[in-house]
C-alpha cells in the first residue's frame, strides 16, 4: 500500500494527496478531507507517506550511473551531487557497467538501503523491451524515479531530456548548407538519447531532399583511437566523406586523428562535430564544432523537478531542454 | 572514549584491540584478557567498538573529492566506489571544491552521518599549517581517515601514495639524456603530491649539473587552454625552452596547441611531458608522453587496506605505488 493507492482511492492525483500531507493550503477543504479520511480508512501514517516527501525520510538519493569515469557522466555525478547537497540530501553512487543483471542489483541494492528517491544518469538504463524495465516502474510505486536523458513512461517517473533529436538535425543541416553531401554518421549507442541523435541525422538529411545511406552511419566504441581506425578503415576500404556527424566528442577526437593521419584539411575537406562540448573539444587542433547537451542544465532541472515532488509540487513528468551548437574550427559555418 | 583509550590503558596497539574485537586468534591470551579487562573498566560493549570494525555499522564509506569532474578524480571515484562495491560497503559521495571552510563542512556532515570511514581522494585536502588539518586528525580517533595521494601523520590515518616524485626525476633526467637542457615545469597546486613533483624536477636538475632557474617554473589553472596561453605569454616574453613538463596531462595538452600555434616542431624542437596518462593523452598529435599515476592501483590499495583496518589487521600507515612513464609521440626517448 502506498500513496497510489490513496490517490486512486480518493479519486485524487498524487500531486493533491502530497499537498495534503505537507500541509499545501492550495487544496479545498473538501478534498483534503477526503484524502485524510481515505488515509484512514487504508490505516495510513503521515509517516509512511512521508518517505519520498521528505519529511522523516532518511534525505538520501540514489545516483546511478553506467560509468562514473566517462567525462559527460562525470560531469553529470558533479552536477548532481552538488544540487542535492544544496538541497539538504546526500547523494549515495553506484557505478554500474551497463548489463541489465548488475544494474538491477544496484537498484535493488539502493531500494534496501531505503534512498528516498533514484536517479539513473545516462540514457543507458531504459531497455528497448518494456518487461525490462519492470524493475523501475515497480519502484515507482514507492519512490519518484528520476530520469537523466533517458524516456521512460510511467507515474512517478520524471524524465528530464536533452532535445538531441533537434540539435543533431540542426547540425547536419548546417553541415549540407555549407557545401556537405556526403555526411558520416558515428555513434556510440542506440540507448533513447542515441536513437533520438540518428533521427535528427536522418531526417535532415531526407528534409534536405538527400538520401540515407547505410554504408555513412556506423557504431563505434566510445574511444578516440577506436574512431580513428573505424574512419581510416572506411577510407581505405574506398568511402568517401566530407563530414563526419558524431554521437560523441571523444569519436570526434579520432575524426580530427583520422584527417591528420591521411593529409585531410579540416574543415575544407572533412569536416567534423562533436557532441557534448566536453574537456575533449578544445584539446585538438583544430579546436571541435561541438553540441552542447546542457549537462548542468539537465542536472539541475532534475533536482527541481525531485524537489518538486518532494514538496508536492505540479510537477511535469517530462521537461526537455535545448541543445546548443558550439561552432569552433572544424567546421565551415 | 573510543578504541585508543583501550589499547592506551590496555597498553597494547590499535590492531591488538581490534583483533581481540574480532576474535582474532592471532593475540596471547594474557593479552586477550588484559584488553577484555579495559573494555570492562571503561564500560565499553563490543557494539561501541564494532563502530570503524565493520561489525554492525552502516557498511557506508564517506567519499570526498575536490571536484569529480577532473578526469583523475573522477577515475579515482569509480576504482573507490567499485571495490567498496565488492567489499559490501556503501559509497556517499561529496564534492567539496577547494576551500578549507567547504572542507571541513563536508567532513562534518560526513561525521554526522557515522559513516564507518571516510576517503580524501586526490592531494588537495592536506593544509600546509598542522593547525588547519587538526579537524581531521581529530576525528581519526573515531574513525579511520584514508588518504588517496594526499599525506598526513596520525594514528588510524592510512596513506596511499604515488611515487610523483621519482617519477618527475625520471621523466626530467630521460629529457636531459635526450638532449633538452632548458625543462620548463608547469604545475597546478602546491598540494603534497604538486610538492613531490616539483622536487623531483629540481632534484633531477640538480643530480644533472643543471641550475635550477626559477623562471622556468611556473604555476597555471588545471586548463587547456590556460596552459597554451601562459606559454604563448612566455615565448613572446622571450623566454627559450625545449621541453614542457607538466604536473597534469591538461597542461602538456596546452603546451602541444602552443607549439602548434607557434610551428614549433615536437619532439624535434619542443619535448612535452604529461601527467597521469589521462584521456587527454592520446587526444593531441601527437600523442603524448605522459607519466602513469597507477590511479586504479592506488585507489584498490586504498580500500584493501581499509578492508584490512576493519578486520584489526596490521596494515601499514603508509603504502607508495611507483608511477609508469609511458613514452608516445611528444618526447625524442
Amino acid at each position: 500500500m502506498n500513496i497510489y493507492d490513496v490517490s486512486k482511492k480518493a479519486g485524487v492525483s498524487i500531486a493533491t494527496v502530497s499537498r495534503v500531507l505537507n500541509g499545501n493550503p492550495n487544496v479545498s477543504e473538501k478534498t483534503r478531507a477526503r484524502v485524510l479520511e481515505v488515509m484512514e480508512d487504508l490505516g495510513y501514517t503521515p509517516n509512511v507517506f512521508a518517505r519520498g516527501l521528505g519529511l522523516g525520510t532518511i534525505q538520501t538519493i540514489g545516483i546511478m550511473c553506467s560509468d562514473s569515469s566517462d567525462p559527460y557522466l562525470a560531469h553529470a555525478i558533479y552536477y548532481l551531487e552538488r544540487d542535492l547537497r544544496i538541497n539538504g540530501y546526500d547523494s549515495i553512487l553506484c557505478c554500474t557497467g551497463t548489463s541489465l543483471e548488475t544494474k538491477r542489483q544496484y537498484f535493488d541494492l539502493l531500494r534496501s538501503k531505503k534512498v528516498d528517491a533514484i536517479i539513473l544518469a545516462g540514457s543507458k538504463f531504459i531497455e528497448p523491451k518494456a518487461r525490462d524495465n519492470s524493475y523501475i516502474t515497480d519502484a515507482s510505486r514507492d519512490i519518484p524515479i528520476m530520469l537523466v536523458n533517458g524516456y521512460l513512461e510511467g507515474e512517478n517517473i520524471y524524465c528530464t531530456l536533452c532535445d538531441d533529436r533537434t540539435a543533431t538535425h540542426r547540425a547536419t543541416g548546417q553541415l549540407i548548407a555549407s557545401g556537405c553531401r556526403r555526411i558520416l554518421y558515428l555513434y556510440t549507442s542506440h540507448s533513447y538519447s542515441g536513437t533520438n541523435k540518428l533521427k535528427g541525422y536522418r531526417d535532415a538529411l531526407l528534409g534536405h531532399g538527400l538520401s540515407v545511406r547505410e554504408e555513412y552511419i556506423h557504431q563505434c566504441e566510445k574511444d578516440v583511437i577506436a574512431s580513428r581506425d573505424l574512419l581510416l578503415k572506411l577510407h581505405e576500404d574506398g568511402l568517401f566523406f566530407d563530414a563526419v556527424l558524431t554521437s560523441d566528442d571523444a569519436l570526434a577526437v579520432g575524426a580530427v586523428k583520422y584527417a591528420h593521419k591521411t593529409e585531410r584539411s579540416i574543415p575544407d575537406d572533412l569536416s567534423i562535430v562533436g557532441y557534448n562540448n566536453s574537456v575533449y573539444a578544445v584539446c585538438t587542433d583544430p579546436e571541435l564544432t561541438s553540441i552542447d547537451s546542457k549537462v548542468e542544465a539537465l542536472c539541475t532541472t532534475t533536482i527541481n523537478t525531485l524537489m518538486g515532488v518532494f514538496n508536492g509540487g505540479n510537477v511535469p513528468s517530462r521537461t526537455t531542454i535545448a541543445a546548443d551548437l558550439i561552432k569552433r574550427a572544424t567546421t565551415k559555418f
